[in-house]
């Protein structure tokens, strides 16, 4: 049996981090072997690190629990014992965050990120890997620029996002020029990390606000929709998105009402990846459940380990998709669609959700990680 | 101390009958002096007859406890002991509902529904006295075609529309043209009455879909801003309304995120009620603001019992309206409106609440009753 | 009209403080003068101080939005604007707390506290007026040994004993000797204050274990039945209490599931306030019963103007009390008890519910003062 | 590879008859290959036959998926397809599920029943393999007096004993007398079937009484616990329970809050398989918990598929056991106990969690099959 590659992760002690551990247990390329946090956590043993106990039902892995938790400021040592880290950090102080993602990248390690620090960087991709795996050939001038030879950052989007622009993003691959998206969110309360919050809000209540969640939600697509040009990715903004954030007492997975409209010119698929359209010339609903179903990206072309089967899975009930029943779907990591019917303001409306914390974060970390590997970025 | 308008309850043992009870308990008009319910229920004293119990923490009213309930079928004792009725059917056949309603009109009482039974009916106003109090004018012309008296029926719309519709409607009042809404409700279990929805359904999870719910959030407005022409009330459907209706984990009050769009016409106020408007034409946020807080109808005129002091409360905080702090403002009776601002798609949006079973039931329907009463149509 | 009475709140921006100007508004003897809190809110006007906003559906009472918010180390100060303060503080350190409510109290002010920080206090009463009123007559020994003229403090005991001590001291009260209870609560998240509980462990989940609960439940109730002797209240320990401390999804009311055993030595009420005795010599179920609606402490007798009318309200239905249906009776004042029935280890069981943030916080606080007020030790 | 055996599942399209689908997915000896329900189902294919939708995650097995639906009358038609039947009926009426079951049994089919109809029967065992596995020895004399051949019929027991059963039994079987025991059970809305408990009632609240619940939980452990004297099963009743039973809003896992008292008589363990016990007579909490762990029953001995590994988790952390962190332990087979206390009333106390729609409903009936064809009784 091939011997794994040993990975770290930063912020292992949160919740974030936590999922992390959780997700690459039993992974068949990789094997947690560093886990570093704060400096008050630094020397305990994992399992006796987490202040707040462990998060998930599944018990915690024998191997990681015995790990010795080191300061994440201590690069050289990461360095030493893994391959490339992950980075769960959740403290809110952003520049912190950034310098320390690229201390670890100067010291040759890959870094693949969930926090939001290095988002908006322009050399740096923003992957969802069925979207813009494309994205990984900034890489080379990325460590150009900066003067890193084997390191390098790689971050995801925010959770918000995942249950809507994976189902647009078929469409515009199938063909179909989409010109304007309305979305409200339901976002459950892991997004919010822990102890994240109040349940003095979530009882008997909803917050229809969560802080800097929509411009989030509005700006992110653009840049994974844009275009590597010389050593920066141009956010493509030719898509009017306006999005409603609000927070309602579900402990995991997001669900997104979505209404969306179709631009002017001719609707015709590309190619044959796309379906005959209806008479109006805009797509029937068929055709688009059509094109949902068999969409596929990188991820699934490649075999990925943490790809799920099925990029989108459509179903038919009317009362479907819901929280607790549809966001394990393939291990948490589809998308779940149904509801598509048309909107009598925009063309087509539909309900989206997605597992926040698996497909939302860390298991769209560890994707993003078996991309690069995949891609031989790694190694 | 002038004596009070005897009044009857139908269907007085189920969650809308019982918060009838509630809300008329001290009502300054109006005294329940009459309760009906299935033929199972009759003849059992009320207390006695609720075979759910009492569902609120306010003590059942003394004087209504010791009613007996009397068969529903039972016109004749009703015409005997009140002046009018609340119809509070629970029942699923909307065909009896109808039935029964009329009957009680051919018998001389007004009957004030909250059953879906009539609102489809032509000649039967369906009313919210802030916006369409004028659609009253139609009784005569519905008593005679139908060859009643005193009797007549009033409805009242369902209560997903009341947490977007009195907010539009403002606008429209206050000169704007509107001519396009998307609307996601998140709507609380007891608009399903009881037993309702399934906990099940309810613990950690929600769902996109209520049974028939959009379509009635999407036409009834239409009849609400309808016209009187001749006998009839004749749907104004000029602004385009899309609907997801989803139940969130919630006891009572529905959320509603809405988007909207002008139309393109000029948009001056048509009168010294509305404000300047912005440079482009479009009522800034702070004009649409004032708009909602000077709105007041006929029910604020008149100064009905039931009605709200202000119609629209503004929160100005960046995470209300929430369901638990404020479905209950104004005696649960106004629409409480938060976050306006600029929508990238449409033109604005923000978000609305109102209370399901108050607003949107029995206090709605008691409303309907005051006007009704002040108006001149019963006794 | 007499003048009213200035009141203060010390750490009048946390929930319990909030909850103080929420149940203050409009009472018919005291009134907000002087609001203080941390220096970080002290110079803001209260409705601007408030980090997490006001927690309550009513709206906050305009006299106090526009207080200025003192320093509360600013003891002269509040000498100056207020007769005596409430002590709502949160902070965890136990020390400062008893040192600032010392600080008060040695300024002349007299101090009705929250806080569990003088409840050890050997001279310090800790009171619920129903049952030991009594011990404000340490209030001269206090003020003698510690030098202090007019000011004192008292303190009220745990939100969590309130559900099962009226109870089991109505019984003592009538002749019944009661020796052994075992007690169960599920208690809501607004015990633990603001953030407190994540909702991460309170969607579709309960805790069964908050940290110190379980032992002020059982030591508290001693004190509260100790006897003044000289200068210190001896708490009574002749009763075995086992309490064991649960949090569930609920976010006002704490429930407790109680058994009971009476003593050995003859049951026989020691005066006409009991009742005569079944055949076994303990009470029967209607005896019990009969005890509890008939029970009526000091805040009955003298009309405060906080006190429930009854102390104890029992319910006859099988599945009550339940906390949103009936935390709020009496104005969220009185214990709410049902399923009085035989236990087949011990003698009997009942389920009693309390409101934790009205009787067992700023309630509870207010009426400790009403009696001090009324009892003369005020002004 | 051996062929496995054919099963059936009465009342397939429930809760229960779901779970009994989920769980049977890949069980090493049995396959479902028929599914009963009421006639109004029979015919259609499983999967359109669910009225209420498939309630789990979990995507439906393909194979059931598309079995057709028979009448659960059909007993001649099931004895041609099935070895065995599992009867998961949730009609109210016990006369028809008794004659039902005994239809099968009468047709040579064993028959593993989740209903409370044959609990009370004398001749009916009432299992939990790791307690009373011997109680199967009761089959010969169950067939012969009633003429069956090959069928007969086995129980298992409610739900709500599971959290409390196994741990004070564990002590029992280490030799130490157990006399009485105080139990509050904190039970999940899955309990109720579906739609079961309305969410008017589950939301922001909880309900302290289950119809029939308590007196279950007092009197099923004495059967479970009883003798096979003749051809009859004997309680043993020298055990006395109080149980208080109550609903919280969570979707599964029940939770118990378990006072405990040892016997008077010397508390030495009969044999190696306890451990010495404290001076006073009485285990140490260490004793206890080295009980629990080592706890194994036939199940466990016999590895039978369903079995948890460790039939008694023990957690050390004070906040444990939690519903939704905990109930999926050992494939939500195993009781999970945390907080061994002292008790100051009577000597011990704990808290005990478990699954109830899985060891308590559909994985114990399996559970109670697997032992069955272990011991021979099947085929």
């Amino acid at each position: 049996m091939k011997k794994k590659i040993p990975v770290g992760i930063l912020g292992a002690t949160g919740m974030v981090g936590q999922q992390y551990v959780r997700l690459l247990a039993g992974h068949p390329w990789f094997e947690v072997s560093y886990v570093a946090a704060s400096p008050s956590s630094a020397g305990k043993k994992y399992k006796d690190a987490l202040k707040n106990g462990w998060f998930f039902p599944e018990c915690m892995p024998e191997s990681v629990a015995n790990l010795t938790v080191c300061d994440v400021a201590d690069v050289k040592r990461a360095a030493k014992e893994c391959a490339f880290v992950f980075s769960a950090f959740e403290m809110p102080d952003k520049d912190a965050i950034r310098a320390a993602e690229e201390s670890y990248a100067a010291a040759g390690m890959p870094v693949f990120s969930n926090a939001s620090a290095h988002r908006h960087t322009e050399d740096v991709p923003m992957l969802i890997p069925e979207i813009n795996a494309q994205h990984l050939d900034i890489i080379p001038a990325q460590q150009k620029s900066r003067g890193w030879k084997r390191g390098f950052i790689v971050v995801k989007p925010n959770c918000s996002l995942q249950s809507y622009i994976a189902p647009i993003h078929a469409l515009l691959q199938a063909g179909y020029e989409v010109k304007r998206v309305i979305v409200t969110t339901m976002q459950a309360v892991s997004g919010a990390g822990y102890p994240g919050v109040p349940s003095w809000d979530m009882i008997d209540n909803m917050v229809p606000y969560i802080g800097g969640e929509e411009e989030k939600t509005q700006f992110e697509p653009y840049k994974i929709w844009g275009a590597i040009e010389g050593s920066v990715i141009v956010p493509k903004e030719d898509i009017a998105i306006s999005a409603t954030c609000t927070r309602v007492p579900i402990s995991d997975g997001h669900t997104a009402s979505v209404s969306f409209e179709f631009g002017d010119k001719p609707r015709r698929p590309r190619s044959g990846v796309g379906v005959p359209t209806g008479a109006s010339g805009k797509p029937t609903v068929k055709e688009i459940i059509k094109v949902w179903r068999s969409f596929a990206g990188e991820p699934q072309k490649l075999g990925l380990p943490m790809a799920p089967q099925q990029a989108i899975h459509y179903r038919e009930e009317a009362n479907r998709p819901q929280p607790r029943k549809d966001r394990d779907a393939d291990k948490g990591m589809a998308v779940v669609v149904g509801r598509l019917r048309e909107c009598p303001v925009l063309d087509y409306r539909f309900v989206g959700l997605s597992h926040n914390t698996v497909r939302g974060a860390a298991g769209g970390g560890i994707l993003n990680a078996e991309l690069a590997m995949k891609k031989g970025y790694i190694g």
